[in-house]
């Protein structure tokens, strides 16, 4: 068995409004390598649902691709999730970011009557069979009960609304401090509110920190 | 006069091909956050350069504007450089990537014969006059002898036909490690190689946390 950890990370586009949150992302990949772990990163060959002016929060009149401007956070290095087989990692973390409400589900649109991408959720789906470790931050812990069925435990932090609908499809809300992680033991499954909760970059940090080296440990159980 | 430093920070777009590089000016905001500092994000209002395809490198049949791309690294909280006041901040920081080089400059065009944006050198220039500190990153500092003048000492890391191109302006190149920084303490100007240099991502931290600490010790000074 190789020391070296295996972690594949699910990016939605490249911006929070209508992609994966930048910050978020980085971060993610950052403590990865940190800590001694191999990255690959994926994203669904897609359109995006739309393209946000990031300085007004306006619709542009574009049209982006997901995996694209995914490639803009992984410096060219992010493969097509449909290329993503589970028995080649360890470990998955999807950072969030509205495009995991956009591009990897229709939440935003639908909330708790979201579907999933079917690619981004048969991936899941396989990780979570296989009892490898999961992280999901921010927004996209509203995916967990799509996943893994009812009673999975998970946090969006302490936001109301979110809250309602991750209960509704089923789930087990926790609220958590923008410093912590909630962890289902059982399904090897790491949640952290990130920007769901954050108001600053460094807040954002200190949970996803928590978060990477908690999903890294549990590769060892 | 006030504990908190503040710094501006100007970005070049939002994707290492054709704009800021993200990891860079990522790793650049979370540090200056951890450390305690204010900050605000500043672009110039112009169209890009040319849209690279992240996946493919090939350039994309697209426009788009250099402030409302970097506007997605900075969460929507960006000004037009032209709003960007000397008075106001203890020191500048000028991230990386391919933006520096085709949207702040023409240096990847044109090479020593380059010219800088005049907003972004008006700025610069100012931050040199007032003898505040500088930080710069990665390609960012091919501009050091456009904004100084003759005799600045900057390191581009150890890329040869680079550091050519800076001694042609009449720079002084330092080679330098990329877990380390260059200072030219007469100017107050600290510059570290980063992604000229860095293999992984934290690589590139290293030698970014480093300047940052560096740049906010010398607004001490």
């Amino acid at each position: 068995m190789s020391m070296t950890k295996k972690v594949a990370v699910i990016l939605s586009g490249c911006g929070v409004y209508d992609g994966a949150e930048i910050h978020e992302s980085v971060i993610t990949l950052l403590r990865l390598d940190q800590r001694g772990a191999q990255v690959q990163c994926f994203a669904p060959n897609i359109a995006q649902m739309h393209v946000i002016d990031h300085l007004t929060g306006n619709e542009m009149p574009e049209s982006r691709n997901v995996l694209v401007e995914s490639a803009r956070i992984a410096r060219g290095d992010v493969k097509d999730i449909r290329e993503a087989r589970v028995e080649d990692f360890d470990a998955l973390i999807v950072p969030g970011g509205f495009g995991a409400a956009k591009n990897l589900s229709d939440f935003a649109v639908k909330g708790a009557d979201c579907t999933v991408n079917p690619d981004v959720l048969a991936l899941a789906e396989a990780f979570a069979a296989a009892c490898k470790p999961v992280g999901l931050i921010c927004i996209s812990p509203a995916l967990a009960a799509k996943i893994y069925g009812p009673g999975v435990v998970c946090t969006i932090g302490n936001d109301a609304d979110t809250a309602e609908a991750v209960v509704k499809m089923g789930g087990t809300h926790e609220e958590c401090d923008v410093h912590d992680i909630v962890e289902d033991p059982q399904r090897k499954l790491v949640t952290t509110p990130a920007y769901m909760s954050a108001k600053t970059i460094s807040e954002a940090a200190s949970g996803i920190y928590k978060l990477v080296d908690r999903v890294l440990e549990l590769t060892h159980e």
